[in-house]
């Protein structure tokens, strides 16, 4: 099927709140992209949509999925609509991003990647943090082999957060850290481990620790919390070679590159011989501390230009529906063991092993 | 039985390596106590005991234990020969302190409680970090109810540590976080997961995640790890009222207490009527932060004092072989939580409910 | 003379860049205050006036005063300007607050607050930091008597920052010092003595050191670059019965205060007969650290109102001409001592020592 | 005149205070010496050295000089005694290393220093922080050309320290820094202003703010006290390619190298047409940080070996005799700035610009 998108992109935003307005102001200054139309249900954040973009304004979902003027629709509301909305979208034809999580359940995002595919349109989940340049650095002391063979990963976020009763912080910390380990270690965890506590009492936790294991036998770790004295963030990754801290509220060195490990040392020809072929001493070496300089871009423009160069060129975007179906299947693992007191859960499979690529139209 | 103890208390101390030489000067500088023998296997550190204290030494540890002139032995050896040597010990009449672990499983330490009460011996564990000042600070926080009821503790042990063949990252690291929280919490976790992984391919896992729940719902978590680039030893405490962290690697401010919290508001009449009785409102609190000043005494010389107090009087130290016997049972149910890949295990029961006290002499 | 003020405060602003833009969103928050114009030389800052404020605009100063609509003249041009707009809206009769430096000359300085004083306006200078939440709470430290007499105030004001043709990092960044040096200690030092350096050759000087003795003895040394590879902004209070630090580049514990000093203990019997009367022993006082929490008010919108109430009731706002006219003499004192090398330079007495009120109209 | 050293070194130990039994320990294990014996006016610590190092003991300076079995004699006493006893020792044909600093002023270094060379002895100063792994870091970086010229040094030391009345804080603290600035910058100031205060109404001063020009143009600033809230050792290089700061307090990363500066883009034609030849751009670079590990050596092991390798070679060492002449040349201009209200003042000149070897024996 061949969709025809015109250039630029004309976009419609759901959702004019906190992140929705970020959302609008790198359409409107992103090339190739045009804000023509903006809904929420609050008469207000209409307004102001309208005041500072010149966007048509919607107060029902409905209607914005439905203007003939918008080529894509960006969903910026509360995870609970985003499998109807993304559905609304591309039934109507509409190359779609989400904000993460994609949806709440692997079923919904499998539905969502099928259509998607089946018309020839972008599905996009909003993992910001794929473009946020730190993690660039990080994914490139990966590729590079600097770091060597990654055999851990493990993150903390913590801080004294909003307690919202419509999320877990575990569904509303989590998908960050869950989105660059997969695509730091370029794959899904064959099994997850998780707890979760409500400490004070509420319906939703606030703290969950998430373990994983992943196909070539890395291991990640994953802390949440949202009862938290300290604003925390941070990411550590072990390698054979060289370790990395990626620490987010550092302003001076958020990526520090450590020039430690242990080393394995040859085996001696006296140990050969003594003790065996193929024994090795192991020694700790420690060296240098290297921060390199972490470029100012924001992370949600480069996204934003992702999805148009997606949409116009056919191209899968780096935080594709896929990479957003993924992380979506490990938050459900995790749920599943936690409902076990943290016995190991797996992922479900994805449907397709075939390439998530959208087909050029 | 009657226990005929002499003053001061003649001490013979079992291995004069890294951590027996610290025992060794506190031994020597402790009032009420006398170090009298020492016994290693190594010629040098035999030398350097008997010229540094005038010790009488052995290389054999059956010769210290039957030595006449010792009213109590210390070990300060490896953790497999923790349980026969402790055994021997009161098996020839002796007050035992214990390097932690105390044992290396539950059987053998219940088998020296029973020994050591059957006797009318002292049996302690030497979990060092119960006689810190750091701790003795958290501790006042929780029992003058300054943090109000404890929720969450969590800490990280991490460093790019020797890697031991004889034991793993958590037998070796998480007793010190385990016998803080049981000290903390007043009590045994009725519920232990964890997961252990091998980085590097040893056969000694180098990094694991410990999780307790406590009788009264208290959560803690543990993370241990010799394969960091970083030192880190923090521990933050969440209380319902405040919270606090103890990083022991800040010189400056080692104990923050952070007054911040979530408050439940009264509900109002209007929420009462419209929505149900008990409705309340959660809000966020940020305020001061309070780093006391830390006292400067060195935590093992007040465990030996506490050692000799316990010898003289009979009285229970705070680090009893208890507190050390309820430490492996939560190593031991973590052990089989690991081994499970993460399943829930209980830690094994203590014999008696009874004091855990020593009956005076 | 009478002044009459309409309320809301009309005001009309001079400079539309950086820090007039900050100005212009405070002007149009503030209550009791309307921005109703805006002069700047660039038409594009002027039409982005037009559109964000609906604010008459002027390419030229002379006809932004000239205007009747208007009450209050904010100056946030370049310092050299300073005098020259500050002096024509006096004697147009507008109301004047100017941003810092007040002028570049103590002369220049004098002859506004006379011209003020005369026409009974209100001069007042943009010394922000006066207004900072952390600064307000240095200044209860002080007149609260809990860091007791001040002995000694130093600061860091460094970074690598943009090198500017036409002015010195003295002019440029000490001014902030300096008024909070004079407003926390009350007064104008009597000595000044100051080093400045040009040192990658340029006409204007890179670093300054200041150093300041207050009337009553306090000592005040400021240290200011613009050629520093970190981020400083430091301030210590050392006071006679506790310190204090200010770091505003920490956003968890910005103001510290801590519990330490020098104890001077009672004589002893025996040191009175041996040494004579009034001997004491110093000794070391260490303690506990505390951090308040700092309010998070914009300091601007503060000042804003400040002028905005002096402006209505005649009162002196914190930042008033006096002060910025001080802190020109202490800037010009130092210039004088870095002239000859170091040596010590008096600031240039007030004319008069009436209470710098203006009288209420 | 030809000056017989025996080999090993025999060395004579006047103090055995704090410092006296730190050089006492590296005596004793440094290669190429003998602590053979130790002098101090205190019984105990007299027995202390005895025991410890099986040293011939004396209460008298005089006794341990006239010993003929002593080849050096090393002062660690207080600096009022240095330049007698120092002098006394060279009389008697010893090898002399004394405490910084070398005396109390210029005039007794320099009689001290011709003493030296007429007897063909070595005189070197305690000037440890020459001989620490992160100064040797900062030396590297500075003649292989990373840091570029070196337009700018300052260092700060500050503590809440024992407030001592024999010494002020600036001839206690401030001889670290300077010997570091003369070391790093290869020379004498030509220029020195300086500025103590006295804040407790001591007779000593607590806090010195010193400045200095270098013949070369570079410029230090030495800020020390000892009423300060916080310890802070800190020292930082501004080159004009590079920057460096040195935190002694940092475990981690003590030595930080910003690649940060201020470049001077070449002028363009139009510029250079219409504004003059030579104009140029200045344009701020930021870059990354680097940390080098820091190798853990002790420098007072590694003084010791060089004044044992002076003895034994005539070599000059680096810690030279002249250095700590040099030093004390500073600090007297210092002294005499400060007493003048900060004029500037210049270091006495070296009565020879002769290389200051010792000619080898």
């Amino acid at each position: 099927m061949t969709v025809k998108t015109t250039f630029p992109v004309r976009v419609g935003l759901a959702g004019f709140g906190y992140w929705g307005t970020k959302l609008a102001r790198n359409c409107a200054e992103a090339p190739g992209c045009e804000l023509v139309a903006v809904c929420d249900g609050d008469a207000k954040r209409r307004q102001a949509a309208r005041a500072q973009y010149g966007a048509e304004v919607f107060a029902d979902f409905d209607l914005l999925v439905a203007s003939p003027g918008i080529d894509a629709v960006i969903c910026a509301t509360p995870a609970e609509f985003h499998a109807a909305q993304a559905e609304a979208a591309l039934l109507a034809g509409k190359h779609v991003m989400v904000e993460k999580p994609l949806a709440t359940s692997v079923a919904d995002c499998d539905r969502l990647l099928a259509l998607a595919e089946e018309r020839g349109l972008t599905l996009m989940t909003g993992h910001t943090f794929l473009y946020s340049p730190a993690v660039e650095v990080l994914e490139d002391l990966i590729t590079s082999g600097e770091l060597g063979e990654v055999l851990y990963c493990y993150s903390q976020r913590l801080s004294l957060g909003a307690i919202r009763e419509d999320t877990s912080a575990m569904w509303d910390l989590a998908p960050h850290d869950i989105s660059i380990f997969l695509h730091l270690l370029g794959g899904v965890p064959r099994m997850v481990t998780a707890q979760q506590f409500s400490l004070i009492g509420e319906k939703q936790e606030d703290i969950a620790m998430v373990t994983m294991v992943f196909p070539n036998g890395a291991v990640g770790h994953i802390n949440v919390s949202r009862l938290d004295p300290r604003k925390v963030r941070e990411l550590t990754i072990v390698g054979d070679r060289k370790m990395a801290v990626y620490d987010d509220t550092d302003p001076e060195m958020p990526v520090r590159i450590y020039d430690r490990g242990v080393d394995r040392d040859l085996p001696t020809t006296a140990g050969a011989l003594d003790e065996g072929f193929g024994l090795h001493q192991l020694s700790l070496r420690t060296g240098d501390v290297h921060a390199p300089q972490i470029a100012g871009r924001e992370p949600l423009r480069v996204e934003i230009e992702d999805f148009v160069t997606a949409v116009v060129t056919g191209a899968v975007p780096r935080s594709s529906g896929i990479v957003g179906r993924d992380v979506v299947a490990v938050l459900e693992a995790a749920e599943r063991s936690s409902a076990l007191g943290g016995e190991p859960a797996s992922p479900e499979r994805r449907l397709s092993d075939d390439p998530p690529v959208r087909l050029a139209s």
